[in-house]
């Protein structure tokens, strides 16, 4: 459980994981009021996505063999097709990408070049969960766009992201070497640090006296539960 | 000129340029009969491809500007895109994609070591000039395919490779930097040579008694003219 505020809440009514490790939220969290404005929103997830593209495009480059190389193509043209789907909404809005993206590149920067590994394995898990967990976190922000753009938003960020591939190699190299194992679980743990760093940073400050911290507390932890559930698939104590 | 069988043809019939600088062939050569079977075709084009995605997807990620790394995704994709195509053609006619790659990939990859430049706008003239040869290339042999994918593929290979912003780049730097220029020009001239080797593996054997040198001779003096024509395009000498 991480606070991103300084304290812990008073009470925290954690989501439960179902028989089947489904998340059961306890409550629908409104996270509308909190979401950033339509252009903050855009231009980060665009640069977002093509850094997801840029990281993946690395792991293509340095796969191992041919099958996966090819696999992992396709995940690479999967977020930038997502990337080039925001873009095209920001133009939409009659505004240029490049602007849009900027405030956002040395943050975002940063944030690969911490997680962009010592090996390939970590390469891949920091596009698998890091990836995943910030694909979660703009498919709910996306709930606070408005109704003109908010739900094809959803169904771009929503699509298949092809990284079924990712979770097979991770699968298979941790089921076949165990000290890599309790490597990429320690990577896996900082990963969720860093990449909730990320998220944070793209809603606004929180202002205790509207509440806004007991309303975003809940997002974070279901985000962590989905990110516990990834790691467990991997085979890794989160 | 470039002969590539050791000595030069008796008689060349070199295609001439009209006033607008578009080739005009003296005759249209008939590849047909020159032209590699499917698979090899379709693994070679389909490894090629996933090379080219991958210098640009580096260049993505060494671009100066977002503007610049934006244009160059597109191009990125464009390549991804074919690749896949041809990918999808290779499962289509039963074949693993891998397994139909692999026999390529070892001189693909010394290719584009070879080719990668020493800096970003070397690897931005790689993907331009090296990429348009290729495309060229595989464009004519298409023309040797079956009638049940022969067209598929020439229209694929045919789509708008989104290289106008690598032109752009290319011409502005060149513009303001003489001695840029100069270094770009030599590593131009330098390219077609490595880049005619390529092509040159695509294609079976010459075999002098059949008069396949002859045949091939005017295609690849073709390739030579296009490749002279971007070179000008861009404000160098080939």
């Amino acid at each position: 459980m991480v606070t991103w505020f300084g304290r812990r809440p008073q009470r925290t009514e954690a989501p439960r994981l179902s028989a089947r490790g489904v998340l059961q939220p306890t409550e629908k969290v409104d996270i509308s009021s909190l979401a950033p404005g339509v252009r903050h929103f855009l231009g980060q997830a665009a640069y977002r996505e093509l850094g997801e593209f840029e990281s993946l495009a690395r792991a293509v480059a340095t796969a191992p063999n041919l099958a996966v190389k090819e696999g992992l193509s396709t995940a690479a043209g999967r977020a930038l097709s997502k990337h080039h789907g925001l873009i095209t909404e920001i133009r939409r809005r009659g505004h240029e990408p490049a602007t849009e993206m900027a405030p956002f590149v040395v943050a975002l920067d940063e944030f690969r070049r911490e997680t962009s590994g010592a090996d390939w394995h970590e390469l891949l898990l920091s596009c698998y969960l890091g990836g995943g967990l910030l694909d979660d976190f703009f498919i709910r922000l996306s709930d606070g766009l408005p109704r003109d753009i908010g739900p094809r938003v959803l169904q771009l960020l929503g699509e298949d992201s092809g990284t079924g591939v990712l979770v097979h190699e991770l699968q298979t190299a941790i089921e076949n070497d165990v000290a890599l194992g309790s490597r990429l679980a320690m990577w896996g743990r900082r990963l969720v640090g860093d990449t909730l760093l990320v998220a944070r940073s793209a809603m606004p400050a929180a202002d205790p006296a509207e509440g806004a911290e007991a309303r975003i507390e809940p997002v974070f932890t279901e985000l962590i539960a989905a990110h516990t559930r990834r790691m467990d698939g991997l085979g890794l104590t989160a």
